[in-house]
C-alpha cells in the first residue's frame, strides 16, 4: 500500500483514519449500484452495524457539534462501503452529488454546518479535486433516529 | 406474451398482479426522462388518477401497515409507468435508486419497514439482479397529503 | 447574441429576464459537477449572495404566492449558474431532474404549486422539449430558513 499523499488511499493513511466495516442493508436492497461509471450508493447513517451511534433531532436534542460529529460517522460509512465495493478510493474521480438530509426542527437554519462535516472528510481523503455539488435538506426524521442521512453518487474509473 | 417466471413481465403474470393506469402529470413536467441508459421516473405518490388513495402522516394518523400499503401503491404506479414508457418490463436492467420519502413524525424510527413494501414489490417482479441502492427520509409533508413518494432511477436496455 | 425565440438564450431575451449573479458555494463543495453529459447543480435556494430573499414555512409563516416566489427565485439562480457553467443556456438539452423542496406544515398539501412556478420558468426558457421529470417534497427546514430548495440535473450537449 502506499501511503503517497497525492492519492486517496495514501491521504486515508496519512491522516490516520480507521476505516469502520462497511454497512449492510436493512431489508431489500443492496450498499451500492453502480451503472457506467456511476456508482449510487444507499443512504449512509450514522451507524456501526445496525444502531445508530447518535440519535436525535438537530436544534432540539442535539446541536450542531452533535450534528457534525453524526455526518462525520456517516460519511466514514460512505467511504467504507466505498473502498470495499471498488478495492481502492483511488479509483473515486468525482464525487458528483453529495445529499446532506439533517433530521431537524422547522426553525433550526444552520444546516450548512452540519453538512461541512461530511464535506470536508471527502475532501480531506478524496481531495480537492473530487469534490462534490451538494444538496443540504432539513427533515422530519430518519431511519433509527439517525440526525443526518448521506446520499452520495460517485464517478469512478474503471 | 410469455409467462415465463424468468422475465420480469412473466413474473408480473406469474404474480398475478393487474398495473392501474399510469399516473400522468400535475404541471408543467413529464412522467419520466430517459437520458443515455438511466431513466428518471417523476416521483410516485399513492395515487390513482390524480386522488391519493391514502393520506396521512406515519406515527401520527397512520401506522406502519397502512404506510406499507401506500409505498405498495405507489411502487405499483412506478411499475405501470415503467411499462407504459418502455414497452416492457423486461427492458429495466437495474433499479439505480430508488428513494422512499415517508410523511412522519419527528419521534418515528422505522422508515426502512415502510420501505421496505416498495422494494419487495420491486424485487419480486423485477427480479433479484435489478435491486436497488436505496434512501429513506422521514419528511414533514408530501403533495396531495399522501404519506408516501418514490425517487426511481432505472437502468434500461435499449 | 441572437434573440431567436427558439434557442433558450433566445427566450431569455425576449421574455426580458434579467439574471442574477449565480450563486456561490457556502461551504467545501462547488456550484455543479459535470459527469458525462449530465450536469448536476448544488442546491439552489432563494437567494441573493448569500442572504434568503424570502424566509419561512408555506403553510405556517408563508402562503402559496410567497412560495411560488421563493421557487422562481431559486430557478433564476438555477439558469444564472447553468449559464455561467455551460457558456450558453442553447447547451441544455434536457432537464433529467427537477426536485422542489418546500419547507412546509405536516398539514400542507399544495406543494405542487409552489413547485410548478420553477417547472413554469424551466419550460418558458429552456423550451417544451427539455421538461423535466420531477420530485416535489415538503421538508421540515431548509439552509438559511429558504422555503424551497431546488435540486437540478441537467443533459447537456457538448
Amino acid at each position: 500500500m502506499t501511503t503517497s499523499s497525492t492519492t486517496a488511499d495514501g491521504r486515508l493513511a496519512k491522516l490516520g483514519i480507521h476505516l469502520p466495516d462497511p454497512p449492510t442493508p436493512f431489508g431489500a436492497y443492496v450498499p451500492a449500484v453502480q451503472t457506467g461509471t456511476l456508482l449510487f450508493l444507499s443512504g449512509m447513517l450514522a451507524t456501526s452495524g445496525h444502531t445508530v451511534k447518535i440519535a436525535g433531532i438537530v436544534g432540539k436534542t442535539l446541536d450542531v457539534k452533535a450534528g457534525r460529529e453524526a455526518a462525520h460517522i456517516a460519511a466514514l460509512n460512505a467511504l467504507a462501503l466505498t473502498k470495499k465495493k471498488l478495492g481502492s478510493l483511488n479509483r473515486v474521480t468525482h464525487v458528483v452529488r453529495l445529499g446532506v438530509y439533517v433530521a431537524a426542527t422547522p426553525e433550526f437554519t444552520d444546516h450548512a454546518k452540519v453538512a461541512d462535516a461530511a464535506s470536508e472528510l471527502f475532501r480531506d481523503v478524496l481531495g480537492e479535486a473530487t469534490v462534490s455539488s451538494r444538496l443540504v435538506i432539513g427533515v422530519a426524521s430518519l431511519p433509527l433516529g439517525s440526525p443526518v442521512e448521506l446520499e452520495v453518487i460517485l464517478e469512478v474509473s474503471q
